[in-house]
């Protein structure tokens, strides 16, 4: 047996889904509850009706992979022999953490709060990983000095997600620039994994900047998972320059041969049809009501700039373990929260607000009430 | 970069792909012609109409994992718990390999001549790995002793597929028996690495016998790809003793989160409506005119017991580099076949007799052809 993998913690996710009643107010979900347009589906079965279900080459449909590469334009991965489709941004993550460190010598170092995945990816790999984290008091604002301040001669990943889950702050262009700068005056070469599968969901003038904007080295990762309600396709991609792709491409062949025809023609359609992004106006109206139900009950909490995700203050002896916080909201109200130490924000619970909205405005309410009932320390 | 990945040397196959031509008589293809059945698709399309494409458990959906149990009945895996759903039976291979070896001590076995991946696998996670290969003047018919007396105290992991690719030989029932027997009396357990992915198409009286009927130790790997022609759905599934799964759910779920929601309802329907091996009996034909074909233009080949490939003895020169003679049978004559030295199996070509019936009498026609051109040695 692999004593990297035994070594792995369950989630603590895990275990609140399993304490979940079937009536529980599920404030902890991870995916989209709309429904995706049928439309791409009905065309992909179309094409199996002509074509069959054949592979598709390993990195996947050349029509697909040029398609992805154009929409975003990102400098140096316009091309179709820049992007890899991959089964989710899942499996795009771990072919870069898997392909880019050696585990003998490197570090990767992980931007938090951040997605409990990433560091349980990089223990599965037998890799070094620290974590930085932003300061809960400026509401997790990104500061590219602090980052640049806790880098490693070892460093030679950097993993950042924009929109953050769980916090829904975007990375400020301004700060971009600064890091990219830093990034760049260094003489071993660090490598930033840009996760931007919330990228569709933004309540900004503009979608998100990217990190594949300002700095070469980047290697980005995305899905249809969260901006099309598509979590069940499997569908992502990974996007890196020429000189990373081949390595990338022998852990994905090796470990899933290609992603799935019939999802990379559903995925077809979304970019062709323009679908991407295109449930974003519901999420734009469902943050205001969030807005005003967390005004309403007086919570302490950020207020999100992308994604679907908030972070809610615990007060008093809850802030010291939001671990036992949540699973005593659970118990006593009835409500599955997530609690903040699992992205290493501890004294945080995570909300998910794609819930229907008499159940969210019922959770809040009912997370109001629990907090009232706070014991002091 | 992590340099056991870079060191992995790109495949002969791709070589060979990238210089066919348009065309060419290809019998290297590693995937049926057959179109699948279009009523899963229709079903699953209507699924999705009702319920969206959320995420499945990491696992699968329990429906799909109790069925492909009951299914196989294999003692010791009866119950939903015991299957994993994976992104084809790539990943699951790739998730035994990495749950089940200490890439620090342990040892994995592969009994050749076999697919080419399988050691890839291996040093992909840095395990080291040895082959066991069989006698190609005994048309490299499965030896029980052979495998047992090749196993070191290291061995924890012993890799077999049966239908073989690239031999079409089945392990006799008897065999099975004395391996496991011979591995039951061992100190140190080895788990069964047992690569079923070729069982529909046998051509026998009965399917073929798995290792999981008399070695509890065994995880199976199969998939719908080869048996229903559907490659590009990625619908694997791996089925693994109760103390073996979570460690394996680990890995699956770090690396894929979970198999697309929309093949698993295909599956489901494949299963549920019996269409499971419905392919067989067009093989069974196609394998008569294949050995009409090889004994009409005088080829030494093993005749296949199931898959749906056949083995072709080299003669003179070429028998010492199969690598070169297919690339001097492409050139020379138009033909794609896989040199055996892709499998552990100097000395041999594989064909791929998935292909139509004038494209196969073609090109076994000039393989005669370009065989009696053979430079002598």
């Amino acid at each position: 047996m692999n004593p990297s993998i035994h070594d792995i913690a369950p989630s603590v996710i895990r275990e609140l889904n399993s304490r979940k009643r079937s009536d529980s107010i599920d404030l902890g979900l991870g995916e989209p509850i709309l429904r995706p347009e049928l439309a791409p589906f009905e065309a992909a079965t179309a094409w199996v009706a002509e074509h069959g279900c054949p592979y598709s080459p390993n990195a996947g449909f050349s029509e697909l992979r040029g398609t992805i590469a154009r929409h975003y334009a990102y400098p140096g991965l316009e091309q179709a022999a820049n992007v890899c489709v991959t089964v989710g941004s899942q499996e795009a993550l771990f072919v870069a953490i898997k392909a880019l460190l050696d585990p003998a010598r490197d570090e990767a170092l992980i931007v938090g709060p951040s997605y409990s995945l990433y560091p349980k990816l990089c223990r599965m790999e037998g890799v070094a990983v620290r974590e930085v984290s932003f300061d809960p008091y400026q509401g997790f604002r990104p500061n590219a000095k602090r980052v640049l301040d806790a880098l490693s001669d070892k460093t030679r990943v950097l993993v950042i997600a924009s929109p953050n889950n769980p916090t829904g702050r975007i990375w400020p262009r301004e700060e971009l620039k600064a890091l990219a700068l830093g990034l760049s005056a260094r003489e071993e070469p660090v490598t930033v994994l840009w996760d931007e599968v919330y990228r569709e969901l933004y309540y900004g003038e503009a979608p998100p900047a990217s990190m594949a904007e300002f700095y070469p080295r980047t290697v980005v990762v995305n899905s249809l998972s969260k901006s099309n309600a598509l979590t069940g396709l499997r569908l992502g991609w990974l996007m890196a320059p020429a000189e990373i792709m081949p390595l990338a491409l022998k852990v994905h062949q090796l470990t899933v041969s290609c992603a799935s025809t019939y999802s990379q023609r559903v995925a077809l359609e979304v970019f062709n049809h323009g679908l991407l992004g295109n449930h974003r106006e519901h999420y734009v109206v469902g943050r205001e009501f969030l807005l005003e139900q967390l005004d309403k009950e007086g919570l302490g909490a950020v207020a999100p700039e992308g994604g679907f995700y908030a972070m809610i203050r615990l007060k008093g002896a809850w802030a010291g373990d939001s671990t036992k916080a949540a699973l005593a909201l659970l118990e006593r109200k009835n409500v599955v929260a997530i609690p903040g130490a699992a992205f290493g924000a501890e004294g945080w619970l995570r909300i998910s607000w794609v819930a229907e909205r008499e159940q969210l405005a019922l959770g809040l309410g009912r997370i109001r009430e629990f907090l009232e009932l706070t014991p002091k320390t």
